[in-house]
């Protein structure tokens, strides 16, 4: 029996690992929904509800503190109900007994749960660079590693507690660690993705000698070919020293401290500071010996609602899979919206289907969700912006080829340049926009986007498009906005749709 | 017979009435895809395809000259194949014998049409405006008037016509007449719609004192409350004077000049300059005695492929309905992508049912179209954009109650205040959304948008979900882009689509 009542006829609580976007939105919404049910949320670490995605420009110094970045504090989390027990690390979990086993501060001790949500999140990958364990040399992840960062760019004989902030939480031995090593000059960032190039961005600001090393031919691989090139150039003129197509192979230590680089072509590099951004992967180890199944991504497999082939277990976050907005398979895009849009419907779900009122007797079959009780996740698109420097970048959808024609379908890519506004208004800024699209249905499968006005955010176009399942002609004749300063008569989105439709 | 052939065996000319954005993209895309047919472009006066919207900003002085309004030259017209007579007023139209009647430089003619594009435009209501002959008191429509208002603007002593450009077609008597006046020190603006307001903005930058006047409780009627009270703020913050539920009853003048006006309810202003823009109306009167129909708005009415009810006779752009993307009745929402997109697609249809191969035999049924040839002119969410100083505005769909209500919804609206950016990141902006849905389906009816940061063009998410007729629980689960320097997690059509679905 899953759903374990104590005397009083209430439910086990609903058990949350992970105290971040998944398991914090999950939580607070439980709680709204059904204010009697017990919610627990176990942290292993120090930081809850953090905003992971701010941490290069915290590093940069636009964003002040550590404090800023937290979306909650823990106390304003208790006050939404939630039982918070940070620095409690979930070792396991049973399944059949309906427990969890958890190590916190006073020990262990095995805590039933009526409902689980696994929301461990990812870790960075940095095994495959040998010397990855010298001191700064660091991954991206996390708040103390930020801290970390910033406390190094600073002057030896600064407050690098004062200046990053986050007293509370922040892990004070490794910011006095930092914060007493002599600054570096050039910094090697290794992994040329989202964050790697952020951070090239960051340590700029800090008048470093960037070095960005990139393993394939093109940074920001998921953007393609036509975002790639506009960001390599402005990265290039931003001063920062690209190395494409170059992998590295080890890091050089001297006295313990990262003194440079060599590269499996022979290429070396001399820095007191790299960073490793290689890639993510779902932490899904507390679920090794449990009948919960994972995907071919290695991440948590879950229905539509989130839930794993295991009753009343469920996984959202960074370490679950989702189901993908154009092809329908299981798909693993760790990204923070997801996490929290996730976590939200599974607090929904949980508070509608273990709801204290239905709870007085397991066997009477009241427990079964009901049509309606179940609150989708959602799906994903794979839509991602990022900023390098002045070049807002989007991408959403399918835009591979070979991942299309995996999924069955014919795809045709056209690429267009257009102006961000009437060419005639001042402002108007190169936009580049490819779509793809299938042949054979017409359908839009994906898109990106570039350009240094407004660029970013007009993904969300393509993005609705494809939740929709638009066909290409679809979106040539969707009504969107025009006006001088804002767009072009036909938005760069709709003039990729006109041509894409012409090719297909 | 509707397609007259001549000896050859050659269908008739497309005979096009109006040469700005729907006849031009009618008369370019016909001709594309169909070389050899002839295209008869009629244009009653001398300026073609020119950007009406841009007019405030050359008015403002950020558009340097009226050539650079131009989107084609007649030059470059002429290139792409198409017969473009300036100077032409199509006066009036035979249906019976596939003729119009034309009045050019030479007199008049009479010309025989194969297929027919009524693209007439709109024109300036300024009736009810007493005094609104007066000098100094002028329209918001089109270039010779955007020349004028500059030309009041200069010294009387600088070189008017040097200074607005567009040598070869502006009317030049017009130009020297308001380049001679004394340039005004105050400005009345009668109607705070879009033009209105971008006219507030443009007349600012020349340190006129701005005073606009509004009959409705609001400016920007069409974007509704929550959007209006920031820009009236922006409005006064920028030193314009409104005077909101105030009719203007009529202009006073001294020596034939506007020296002032005076209100329904007593109210006086001395101004020495008077711009009104009150509405504009479709232009028709051609076809009063034709057995062509014209739609409820007073608009000529077409069905989804731009044809009217007389047989090879179509109308787009400003003097035409279109179909309403929401509730699927006829509207009238004249705005430039329609009429560039409503004349692309004619164009198209035009080529595949008249053209030359097909004209062999006009009694043999190859004239009958086949599925497939008729290019759908799309439909009308009624998006449109408008910019007020600094802030953006945007809106889409059905946002009024009462017209949702006439529809057949119930319609619910909510407003939320949410940032632009991630809290913590720099140039986070308030952004004030609004979303309506159906009650009873939970449909997506429309929505406005007002913000500083990138506020316009998010109002395309919304506009694409309504092409998609999407539910308020699809556009919430759709998956949007997310970064600290674009968006919060939730972007604010997301939290703005929560906050709707938890009140329908």
């Amino acid at each position: 029996m899953s759903l374990a009542s104590d005397d009083a006829g209430m439910p086990e609580p609903f058990v949350i690992v992970g105290g971040d976007a998944a398991g914090l939105s999950a939580a607070s919404k439980a709680r709204r929904e059904d204010p009697e049910r017990e919610v627990i949320v176990f942290e292993k670490g120090s930081w809850v509800s953090y905003a992971h995605c701010g941490t290069p420009y915290f590093v940069k110094g636009e964003v002040e503190s550590l404090d800023d970045l937290l979306s909650l504090s823990p106390e304003e989390i208790s006050e939404r109900g939630v039982d918070l027990r940070r620095e409690h690390e979930v070792v396991g979990v049973n399944v059949d007994s309906g427990t969890v086993g958890v190590d916190g501060p006073n020990g262990r001790f095995e805590q039933p749960y009526g409902d689980l949500l696994v929301a461990t999140g990812a870790h960075a990958v940095t095994d495959p660079i040998e010397g990855h364990e010298l001191d700064a040399a660091l991954p991206m992840h996390g708040l103390d590693c930020a801290a970390a960062m910033r406390a190094l760019l600073l002057d030896p004989d600064a407050d690098a507690l004062a200046d990053v902030g986050g007293e509370t939480y922040v892990d004070r031995e490794i910011v006095a660690h930092y914060g007493a090593m002599a600054p570096p000059e050039t910094v090697a960032i290794v992994g040329g993705g989202y964050v790697g190039v952020e951070m090239a961005e960051a340590f700029s600001a800090h008048d470093l000698d960037v070095h960005l090393f990139q393993r394939p031919e093109h940074v920001l691989e998921p953007f393609g070919e036509p975002v790639a090139e506009v960001v390599e150039d402005e990265l290039r003129e931003q001063g920062v020293t690209l190395h494409l197509e170059t992998e590295v192979a080890r890091l050089r230590g001297e006295n313990g401290r990262v003194a440079g680089l060599e590269c499996s072509g022979g290429e070396t590099l001399d820095c007191e500071f790299a960073i490793v951004g290689i890639g993510v992967r779902p932490n899904t180890d507390l679920l090794a010996d449990t009948p919960v199944e994972l995907g071919d991504s290695g991440a948590v497999a879950v229905d539509e609602y989130g839930r794993t082939n295991v009753d009343r277990v469920y996984a959202a976050g960074d370490c679950a899979e989702m189901q993908h907005a154009v092809h329908g398979d299981a798909t693993w895009v760790p990204l923070g919206l997801t996490a929290n849009r996730a976590g939200r419907a599974i607090g929904t779900t949980v508070a509608r289907t273990g709801s204290s009122a239905d709870a007085g007797d397991p066997d009477s079959g009241d427990l079964d969700p009901q049509p309606g009780d179940l609150e989708p996740v959602g799906d994903v698109a794979g839509t991602a912006v990022v900023k390098a420097f002045d070049v807002e970048c989007g991408r959403t959808g399918i835009t591979d080829h070979e991942t299309a024609r995996e999924h069955g379908f014919e795809p045709v890519t056209e690429t267009v340049t257009t102006r961000s506004r009437s060419g005639y208004y001042p402002g108007a800024a190169e936009t580049v926009v490819s779509l793809t699209g299938d042949r054979d249905t017409g359908r839009l499968l994906g898109g990106t986007i570039v350009g240094t006005d407004r660029a970013a955010v007009r993904i969300d176009t393509v993005a609705t498009a494809l939740e929709a399942d638009m066909t290409v002609a679809d979106l040539e004749r969707s009504d969107l906005a025009y006006a001088p300063p804002f767009s072009p008569v036909w938005d760069p989105v709709l003039t990729a749709a006109k041509v894409l439709r012409g090719s297909l």
